[in-house]
């Protein structure tokens, strides 16, 4: 039912009136257990800018940046990973159809605002998010001077929030070319951009590392990424985001294939409650920085120079290097948002072994890191493999599980040996004093082996289920 | 690892002390909340006796009655639907192995015990099983002279408890013959035995009622049934248990088919945490014995008499008739789990209409069901229709859901009229006040339709997410 303006903002009155607002600690303090996992500085990627705003989307947020904006100094490749519901919001279709007018190149930068997720807003929502483009876009024009090349819009757009509400636009539009002006390339402009695309978590979440492919040894390459929340994490609102960005020289068709993989081992593989938002978006961005400095300055010493990965080649060491680095890379990144689960009081590595097929064990890892019983055992501390074992038989399509070869251990966070609770099917007599020593810590490993064969292996990364998480998630908004 | 006995019995003195020993409340006293579930009389099928025994399968346990025995006077027709979980209990092979060597013919009865699973227990605890059935079956030989007809046990057998845990056969088997004694078939009886198969369960679950069939609209018939527990739901415990009974006469073929479709939609339709046990196993008993009364005493009248139903047939009246009654009270049987949901304060059924095939709307249905943001919600009286779409927009293989077609309501439990929260995408202004006093009460619908246009619907039901689930599965053995 399409609303008339008035209705319609009476509709937001009332839904901005009956949407309960919890947030992360309000004075923006970063709790003492997770300061450690926030970097004091950072290499990043040349020819990378961040910057960030303070907009209010949230009218009760007065003082927390909630625009974030990473853009890239030349036009670069880009792709991404959308979520899969079937309700996509408002900057996923946006975002996805610029992507596909310009093949994933020509792209320029990532606007993000948190606060208000702009999903189930109707055709309004999209003109929003086609609106948040374009204002970055314009910012552009005049400095760059690319031309139309009738390929339209060069920026992506991500929001993240409360759902069914509408976007402040002309709020954040007036902000935008504020931020273009703020950009840079610091370790502080990298650390406020990723602390303003937060919404509950309760730390900013920024990676990043340099490495060198086989081809051009001598070229140092960085990479660098931010991510947020961790599935649905609020009362209506949604979203795990993540901007990736390298300075590497790859071309659209190699970035896909580079991303796909690598978010299949790392985003795809955590769960904090099992639920897919509507507006969950993996971003990554490659413009050839590094290599291009590189070239003009080594080409003529005879030393091998950066060549860009043109397309997906499994048999080319640079393609398969680059994504191992990315794929361990976005696994970091993406064991950050699990640590800032809701209520999490423990990060657990659930890694399935010795499986038929990776496919195999990627199914039982994720019912075992999805299942309320494992994660209520983990927050009770309680050693109990009978719960593993039943998520491990209920995995759906995992038909190589075999019960009686089936084994179950505990690996300690800090490289102990492990503890088996069952072997082959058999219950072990479990060390009890020995259990709760290793459940006593934040960090531990299930190690769940399909066989005694050597086979594939799927690792996933949970958390624990804890009254906290009831708390956040079911209390009533007053 | 087969362990040796003696290392076997410190084993399972270590498991017995490792468990925690979670109980409803102590002295069997149903809450006063749950007393209204409790029938006071019932009308029982002909032919069919329930006993119930103190063992103390649990050394804990002292005072209440933990096993159970449901027998037909006469060898009759039974079913069985079980767990499809990979880890199947001891009783759970022992139990099919039966049915199968019958081929679903000359049962005699049912035998089950609470307060251990015999659920990996490897071949001491099937050897368990099998005893537990072979001491039921000596019961009959005296009395009734069946003799051996080659075709091996008579007796099925399920538990209930936890898992890892070996059997303390002797004791049970010692207390088989004094259950066998003391049969009756009055209200008493089934309500005891009802009673003897619960664990965490904090009331019994038993329905009866009556029927008839459309070609012998002159014949009373009767159904009874008992059920337990719901999905994995106690520390290294499992199972749903149901055991039902007619008095009407159906084969075999048709039997097994008839319990199919009424458990598709009852005991496959209710989600308490989404977890599947090791032990689940739904039972169908038909000894025709209100049928054999009628046939001896009015066949001479010119009445029509009763007919046996042989076979599965859409075309027979009798067949269908008996599959709706059927599914009915299995529905209303499988809800009284719900009812007793760990920590449950709200009774939800979910009920998604006007789907392009029953299994689309099945399969949104139970995402929904097992979402634990919809169930803190529900808990929180939150009306947060974000969720419910959000778990709509992910339900796998629900390939015909589609946005702007996707309407959401809430149905109050007191038949008064629909509140809507969503209308074909868009979200709709929300009359607080109303959606407040809507999830005050225990029952509630969330009716999602998706589309305009009649289509199949499935109907699920579930319970909320509350901090007393986390603290009865979390809470750490003391």
């Amino acid at each position: 039912m399409a609303l008339p303006t008035s209705t319609a903002q009476r509709f937001l009155v009332r839904a901005s009136r009956q949407l309960r607002h919890y947030s992360a600690p309000g004075t923006g303090e970063i709790p003492a257990a997770k300061a450690k996992y926030v970097p004091k500085s950072g290499t990043y990627p040349k020819g990378f800018l961040a910057a960030s705003e303070h907009v209010g989307v949230k009218p009760s947020n007065t003082r927390f940046d909630d625009l974030a904006l990473i853009v890239s100094e030349t036009p670069c490749a880009a792709a991404a990973v959308f979520t899969r519901n079937k309700f996509q919001a408002a900057p996923v279709t946006v975002s996805r159809e610029v992507l596909r007018r310009r093949e994933g190149d020509g792209i320029r930068a990532v606007v993000v605002n948190s606060g208000c997720a702009n999903a189930v807003t109707g055709k309004g929502g999209v003109e929003d998010a086609i609106k948040m483009g374009e204002e970055t876009d314009k910012c552009f024009e005049d400095g760059e001077g690319e031309g139309d090349d009738g390929k339209g819009a060069r920026t992506l757009v991500m929001s993240t929030g409360v759902i069914g509400q509408r976007l402040p636009i002309r709020k954040i539009v007036r902000k935008i070319p504020s931020a273009y002006e703020s950009l840079g390339s610091t370790h502080a402009h990298w650390l406020r951009a990723a602390r303003a695309i937060c919404t509950t978590d309760t730390f900013p979440k920024l990676l990043s590392r340099t490495f060198t492919l086989p081809s051009s040894p001598d070229t140092p390459y960085s990479l660098a990424g931010m991510t947020k929340g961790a599935g649905m994490i609020h009362p209506n609102m949604a979203t795990l985001l993540a901007i990736l960005c390298t300075d590497a020289p790859v071309a659209p068709p190699s970035l896909h294939a580079l991303l796909t993989a690598a978010v299949d081992k790392s985003f795809n593989s955590i769960s904090i409650d099992g639920d897919m938002s509507t507006n969950d978006t993996v971003v990554l961005m490659a413009n050839g920085a590094a290599a291009a400095t590189t070239t003009t300055t080594t080409a003529s010493n005879g030393r091998p120079t950066p060549r860009t990965i043109a397309a997906p080649d499994d048999s080319d060491p640079d393609y398969v290097a680059l994504r191992e680095t990315l794929t361990r890379f976005a696994a970091d990144l993406a064991q950050l948002v699990v640590r800032d689960g809701e209520g999490a009081t423990k990060f657990v590595t659930v890694r399935v072994a010795n499986a038929a097929s990776y496919g195999d064990a990627k199914r039982v890892a994720s019912a075992i890191a999805r299942s309320p019983l494992v994660k209520t055992a983990l927050y009770g501390k309680d050693a109990n493999w009978g719960r593993i074992l039943c998520a491990t038989g209920y995995a759906e399509g995992a038909d190589s599980v075999v019960p009686d070869q089936t084994s179950v251990s505990f690996v300690p966070g800090d490289g102990s040996e492990e503890l088996k609770l069952l072997v082959r099917g058999e219950p072990e007599r479990v060390d009890e004093a020995r259990a709760a020593e290793i459940l006593k810590e934040e960090d531990l490993e299930i190690l769940v082996r399909l066989s005694d064969k050597e086979g594939e292996e799927a690792v996933y990364w949970t958390c624990d289920f804890s009254h906290e998480y009831v708390t956040i998630n079911g209390d009533y908004r007053t």
